[in-house]
């Protein structure tokens, strides 16, 4: 049997009625929303982009806050605004939105895998001050060939995460070599990111790593320095790591971005006070079933949360969120709490910020219980 | 410090040029789609259509294909030609699309969370003929305040899931009593759908988890029967169930999903080889770095491939993803395998299909190679 794929032949009355209502409006209560949807509360929110932008000042670096972890323009330009000289992003078509919405300094902190690619990102080059990472010759000639206009690379070097990157001074000093081959590939540093260290449970445990990161940087940037190749940017550094990063004295920009959100994850990392930020990140879902009457059915599951990381905490409760379906998730109460009733609203801690956010079109902003502003996830799915 | 988002001062440039370029074009070979991209191969998803409807056929069983799988109207048009009755959606707001491309026949195959929900589903009945889950009374009165014209209602059992439903004769009969208290709510029949057996590896597991969920419904059938309440519908099923589902003669109609697609985790499944659907759902990927020349780097990770039920398998290539990161995969060559290149394309086998096509805009229908058509996800992200 071939299928034709023709719309059903029986007349179609057009449903002009018939759209999805807003989760909520400015000024309702939270508790008005619409469930599962996605909400981030703004006084943590605040809190945590002038705790991140005092930590960065007090130590004299820059802060590129990775938009990766948000998708979300207004966030970028509330960074922007508090002194973030600018945004990460992890793919070309990801940056297009943080463009339109007046984000003009941005660098892609990542390999471009394609000419296809390269021709995007030359168009990006054309409307914002644009870098991109390389860790091959073929990636430069791929951007030599796309980009007329002068063009910031950085060469990836490989931490101890082992993945993009390449290991050693000598392999960073053929590719700037390679670059010096083309007029407009102009060599500005080193990204130096080690993800892997952001999620390592102990404080002790986290500096080691990062301190061993930062000294396999610092000792590529004498080597380049010794051979007359100057290093004006070390850009890397995470939320978990941070701390050490700013420390370490070899990043002269830090990339962090889950600190505007925290996550399930990154709270139970062990932090020095001073460095856990605040919680701002949140799913609000409902009780959708109580089942024979024993058991407690939400209506979010992973369509709406991420698990990689691990479950969803549930906020300020005593329940537990054991098993995620894809529309559903399965909460039981600890001895003797009281179950929530049918329809009642939960607010769940995402166990990965990242991810979840690239599940939602937009962010809900609320104040004191009270809806503030509804944010557009503009760069939601943009991948490519 | 209080934000106050506005918009950067500098003036802004419209960027009327920079918007996401198409990942393909119709007629364009698939090598030439920009990654990463979601993909159907055309003669398999054909087939396994054409085989589903034969064998829900041959059974005089109804076959209403879950939509929660695809979120995509051309799929369901495509399903509803071949003679499936309609479709299921699992929230209401994933519905609207559906009827926007002119399905008119839609189970909600879920219990409604609020009074708000209740009136959305009031607005899709008037456009599609309708039918929805209970399982408590006080959803019930939800839905007798807001819908006025006849509505058809199932209460759903638990039948081994334990997660929505109800688990005997006796709970569901006293829904049905306060059913009968609303003119315009009709009882439909029972919802009895097991969504764990589907997972299960082992075909005989499989059968024994099916045919005990079969028992339990058949027992409430015939205890509402004997109390004068007919089940004119018995409907549940899936892609990992079907063979027994439509053996057991308890279910009236099939609400398989997956079959169209299948994926990493239901190609492990064992299955008699007339019940093994063909795989014809895709991730185009490609390597995007080599690292220090060991690695193999896709441009692919958690934002483009749901990875709950595993990672995705690398199609017809030795080749092993061995460890997702937010938009990278980590690969593997088996011994002695060639290592691809850098922008080489690779196809994956996604390890979960549902979750994977809500991270999607649209699918890349293609067939003996070349782009055929481009159908959009258009449900995606539609939880509420």
């Amino acid at each position: 049997m071939q299928l034709s794929y023709v719309i059903q032949s029986n007349p179609i009355q057009r449903p002009t009625l018939l759209h999805v209502p807003p989760a909520v409006r400015l000024g309702e209560p939270i508790s008005a929303v619409d469930t599962p949807a996605l909400l981030i509360e703004l006084n943590a929110f605040e809190h945590n982009v002038a705790r991140m932008q005092s930590a960065v000042n007090a130590a004299g670096v820059a802060l590129r806050p990775h938009a990766k972890a948000h998708k979300t323009p207004a966030i970028s330009l509330a960074q922007i605004q508090a002194g973030a000289v600018g945004v990460c992003c992890q793919k070309v078509s990801e940056a297009l939105p943080f463009v339109e919405a007046g984000v003009r300094n941005i660098h892609i902190s990542n390999e471009i895998g394609s000419p296809a690619k390269a021709a995007l990102l030359a168009e990006l080059a054309r409307h914002a001050s644009t870098s991109v990472c390389v860790d091959h010759p073929t990636q430069i000639g791929w951007l030599a060939d796309a980009v007329d206009a002068p063009l910031d690379v950085f060469v990836e070097l490989n931490t101890g995460q082992d993945r993009c990157g390449v290991n050693d001074a000598d392999a960073v000093l053929r590719l700037v070599e390679k670059l010096q081959t083309h007029r407009q590939l102009r060599f500005k540093g080193l990204q130096a990111y080690h993800g892997k260290v952001q999620h390592v449970r102990s404080q002790q445990e986290r500096g080691d790593i990062a301190k061993r990161a930062a000294e396999r940087a610092a000792a590529v940037v004498v080597a380049l320095d010794a051979r007359g190749v100057r290093c004006e940017v070390v850009t890397g550094g995470g939320t978990g790591s941070l701390e050490f990063d700013l420390q370490g004295g070899i990043y002269t920009e830090v990339q962090a971005g889950s600190y505007v959100f925290m996550d399930a994850d990154y709270a139970r990392n062990d932090y020095a006070d001073e460095w856990r930020f605040e919680q701002s990140l949140f799913l609000a879902s409902s009780v959708m079933s109580l089942g024979d009457g024993s058991r407690i059915v939400l209506d979010a599951g992973l369509k709406s949360l991420a698990v990689d990381t691990g479950l969803p905490d549930i906020w300020g409760r005593p329940l537990d969120y054991i098993s995620a379906n894809d529309e559903h998730g399965i909460v039981t109460a600890r001895d003797g709490a009281p179950h929530p009733a049918l329809g009642e609203q939960l607010l769940l801690v995402p166990g990965h910020c990242d991810p979840t956010l690239n599940l939602h079109d937009e962010l809900i902003a609320f104040r004191d219980g009270v809806v503030e502003a509804i944010w557009p996830i503009a760069a939601r799915g943009l991948s490519r």
